[in-house]
C-alpha cells in the first residue's frame, strides 16, 4: 500500500468526512458561556467516540473548566518521531445572531464561484481544521491497518475563553504529553492556495505607567503657565519612544533581534501576500513604521513598541479648564528572535525614568507579564520534509511564514514540555472566524486532510 | 462733614452691619439647585428691601432664571462718574455637608489668632463682599444725607450657575445699565493685608481635535509595525506645541502680547505673593513653564497653551492589544494683551494640520468659543485714585494685580456696555470659597467697607 492509496481513500471518503464534520459542528460548544457547558461536554464525548472509531484510545479528562480529550495510538519507535496533535473543540459565541444567514449550529454547504464552503460556527476555528488531521489518520489506518508512528491527541475546550485549565493540566500531565514535536492545526494560509507553515510567532511585553505631576487637579487659570502638565510630559515621553525613521529609541531594544535569513526573505517575497490590500483594509495608503522593512517583515520579524491606550484630564463634553494630576499610558511590545521580555521591561522603564522632569513621578503596573517570541527551529529535518509534502499537495511551493501575534499554546509546548511546534493550517483570510457566517472552504478541508496524510508520510519515511 | 465722619460711622455701625450680613447669609440661595428657587427669590427681596432702607430705589427684575436686582440712587453729575456696582447674591452648593463644622446657613463668628472670621456659605463669595459696598453707601448716606454721585446697583442670582440670563438681560437693558465705570467686589487680595485692584484678566480660547489614523480599531499583532498609530501622532503634535524653553511654538502665538510695564513689574515684585507656598500647594518645587518669567508674570501676563484632556485606545483594566482608530485632545489657551482668539484658533489649527502625516486626518470641534483678555485702562485717573484710597486704608501700597483666569462679567461690561471695570475685593486666599467652612475675615468686611468709602470719596472729589 502506498501514499496514493491513502489519498484515494481520502477522496472517496470525503462525503462521509463532511458528514462527520457536520455532526461535530451541530454541537454548540461555546466555552465562554456557562449555558453551553453540557454542549461542550458532549463535543468532548463526540471526539472520544470518533477517535475510538479509528482505534485510538482516548478519554475525556476532567478539569476545573471544560474537559480535555487525550488519546494515544501506535507504538513508540526510535526511528520516527512521536507526534502530539493539538486542536480545540470549543467555539466562539455567535452574537450578533441576526447577522447570520442561518442557524450557526446548522451547518450548510454553499456553492460559491470559488468553490464550495461549509458555513457554521467553528467550521474553520477550530473544528474543521482539527478534523483534517483526524480524517487523515482515519484514512491511513483504514488503508494500512495502523498509523505510521505513535501519536498523542490533545484537545482542549477552553481555547476561546482564555485556556484557564491548560497550563495546570500540562504541568500535571507533563510526561504523558511530552512528545518529539507538536503539530497544531489552528492557523491559516498566507494567500489562497499557498500552503503555509507558521514558524515564528512574536512574543509580547505588556506594560503600563502613570505619570503624576501636581498632587491634585489644578485650575488652568491659576496654574496654567508655571504648572507642569503631565499630559504634556507623557506626550514627550511617548514621542521619545521612536526615532525619526520609525525604529524604537529605547536603548538595547534590538538586542536579540536577528536579520531575516535570505532564504526566508525569498519565501516571504513570493508568498502571495497582497500588501496593498492588507494596508487598504485598514485605510492606509502606505506602510508606516520602520523604514527599510516591508509590511510582512515588520509584522513577522521586527519588534514593535505600541501605545494601546493613553488618557488623562477631562474627556467629557465641552471644556474643563484643568491641569490634571495624572496621565496614563498602556504599552505592548511585540517581540521577535531572542528578545528578553524582562530585560526589555527594565530598558523601557529606564527610558521613561531617565526622561522625567523635576516634579514628575512615575508608577508602573506591576501585574503585567511578558512572553518571548516563539521561533521554531526550522533547520530540524521535519520542517523541510513537511514543507515538501505540502508543496506536493498544493502544487506550489509551501512557505514558512511568521505571525504578528502570539499563539500561546506554542509557547507553552516549548516552555512546559520542551517541544517545538509545527503550525500547519488551511484557514483562508475570509473565513470570518469569530464573526457571523464563519465558513471553511471545502477545498481547505479536503486538501487539508490530504496534506496531513502527506506530512505523516514524509515525516515517518525514515 | 468729612470722610473721617463716614469712617467713624462705619466703625460704630459694624455690629449692626454684621447682623445684616448674617441675615443675608441665612438665606440658602443656591442658584444651581431648583430646590432653592424660593430661597434665591427671598434673597433678592432682601436685597431690594435693604437697598430701600438706604433710600435706593431698587426692584426685582424677572428673568427666565433667578431674578436680577437693579437699583438706582443719586443724581447724574457731569464732573463725577456714574458708577455701576455689581455683585451676586447666589451661592455655591454646600455638599459635602458632613465636612462643615456647622450648618452652612447658620453663620457663626469664630475667633482665630489672626482675627475674627464669619463662617457660612457665601460669607466671602459673594454676599460678604457685596455688602462691603452697600454698607459703605449706607454710612455715607447717613453722614452726608446723600451719596456723592449717581450709582446703579446690579445684582445677579445666577453667577454660580453659569449666568444664563446675564447677557440677554444686559442687552435688553443696555441704556439703563451703561455707566461710566463698573465697580466689582468679587475678587481677593494678593496677600494678607495687601489691597489689590485686578486690572488684567486673561482671555481664553477653547479648542478640541480628533485625529483619525486607521479607519477601524486594529489588532496590534497584525498591524503593529506598519500601522500608523494616532496616539503616537497626537503625542508628537502635543509635544510640538511648545519649544524647549517652555514658550509656545505655534506661529504667531505671541502677536499682541506686550511686555509688562516696569511700574507694574515693580508692584508685582513687592506685592507679597508667596511663590514658593503657591507652587508648593500644588506639589511643585519650582516654577515650570516659560523660562525667564516669574510665576506671577506667567500667570497674569503670559499666554498659555494647555492640554486639559487627551485620550484614545483602551483605558480599562489590563491590556487590549489595539491600535485605535482615533485619538482626542482638548486644549485651552489663556490669552493676554491684544491676542485675537480667532486669529489664534486659525494659527493653532494650521500648526496641527501642517504636522499631519499621510493617512492621518483631523477633525475640529466647531462649538467652542474664545474671548479676548480684559485689560483695564489703568491710565484712567479713577484707577490711580482708587489705588491711593486703598493704600490709605490699609496703610500699605495698593497694587494692580492680574488674574490668571477670566471673570466673564468684566468682559461683558466691556463688550456689551463699553464699560471698564475696576475689580476691588477683599477675599483672602484661605476663604475656602466653593468649599466647606467658607469664611470671610471680619477685618476684610470692616476694612472693605471703609475702603469703599475712601474710594467713593477719592473718585468723586472732582
Amino acid at each position: 500500500m502506498t501514499l496514493d492509496d491513502v489519498l484515494s481513500r481520502i477522496d472517496d471518503d470525503l462525503p462521509q468526512a463532511m458528514e462527520r464534520l457536520s455532526a461535530f459542528l451541530r454541537m454548540p460548544s461555546i466555552s465562554t458561556d456557562p449555558a453551553y457547558e453540557e454542549a461542550c461536554d458532549k463535543a468532548a464525548d463526540w471526539l472520544v467516540a470518533d477517535l475510538a472509531s479509528i482505534g485510538i484510545a482516548a478519554e475525556k479528562r476532567e478539569t476545573p473548566g471544560h474537559p480535555m480529550v487525550v488519546g494515544h495510538v501506535g507504538e513508540a519507535r526510535d526511528d520516527v518521531p512521536h507526534f502530539l496533535f493539538y486542536g480545540h473543540y470549543d467555539v466562539q459565541p455567535v452574537d450578533p445572531l441576526d447577522l447570520w444567514d442561518h442557524d450557526p449550529f446548522d451547518p450548510q454547504i454553499e456553492e460559491r464561484p470559488t468553490g464550495a464552503v461549509i458555513r457554521a460556527r467553528g467550521a474553520s476555528d477550530d473544528k474543521g481544521q482539527l478534523m483534517t488531521f483526524v480524517e487523515a489518520c482515519r484514512a491511513w489506518k483504514s488503508v494500512h491497518g495502523a498509523l505510521p508512528c505513535r501519536i498523542t491527541f490533545f484537545f482542549e475546550g477552553e481555547e476561546e475563553s482564555g485556556s484557564p485549565s491548560l497550563v495546570p493540566f500540562m504541568e500535571a500531565n507533563k510526561d504523558e504529553l511530552t512528545c518529539d514535536i507538536a503539530l497544531i492545526c489552528d492557523t491559516g494560509m498566507i494567500a489562497p492556495g499557498v500552503p503555509s507553515i507558521a514558524s515564528q510567532l512574536r512574543g509580547m511585553l505588556k506594560d503600563e505607567f502613570t505619570l503624576t505631576g501636581p498632587k491634585l487637579d489644578l485650575h488652568s487659570g491659576h496654574y496654567g503657565g508655571p504648572g507642569l502638565n503631565p499630559l504634556r510630559e507623557i506626550s514627550k515621553i511617548v514621542t521619545s519612544f521612536h526615532n525619526e525613521d520609525g525604529s524604537v529609541a529605547v536603548e538595547g531594544f534590538y538586542d536579540g533581534v536577528h536579520e531575516v535569513p535570505a532564504e526566508l526573505k525569498r519565501q516571504w517575497a513570493s508568498c502571495g501576500f497582497d500588501e496593498e490590500a492588507y494596508l487598504g483594509h485598514a485605510g492606509y495608503t502606505k506602510a508606516h513604521g520602520e523604514e527599510g522593512y516591508s509590511t510582512i517583515e515588520q509584522q513577522w520579524a521586527r519588534p514593535t513598541l505600541e501605545i494601546n491606550g493613553m488618557w488623562g484630564g477631562y474627556t467629557g463634553e465641552g471644556t474643563k479648564t484643568v491641569i490634571p494630576s495624572k496621565a496614563h499610558c498602556k504599552i505592548t511590545c511585540r517581540l521577535v528572535g531572542d528578545q528578553d521580555p524582562d530585560a526589555l521591561r527594565d530598558a523601557l522603564r529606564k527610558h521613561v525614568e531617565d526622561r522625567l522632569p523635576v516634579d514628575c513621578t512615575v508608577e508602573w503596573n506591576q501585574d503585567l507579564e511578558g512572553s518571548k517570541a516563539s521561533v521554531m527551529d526550522i533547520s530540524r529535518p521535519e520542517f523541510e520534509r513537511a514543507r515538501g509534502a505540502l508543496s506536493d499537495e498544493w502544487d506550489r511551493e509551501a512557505v514558512f511564514i511568521g505571525m504578528g501575534g502570539s499563539i500561546p499554546i506554542a509557547g507553552f509546548f516549548k516552555s512546559i514540555l520542551g517541544m517545538e511546534s509545527m503550525l500547519i493550517g488551511f484557514a483562508a483570510e475570509d473565513d470570518q472566524i469569530h464573526s457571523p457566517n464563519e465558513k471553511y472552504d471545502v477545498q481547505s478541508f479536503h486538501k487539508g486532510i490530504r496534506s496531513w496524510a502527506r506530512v505523516l508520510d514524509a515525516l515517518t519515511k525514515g
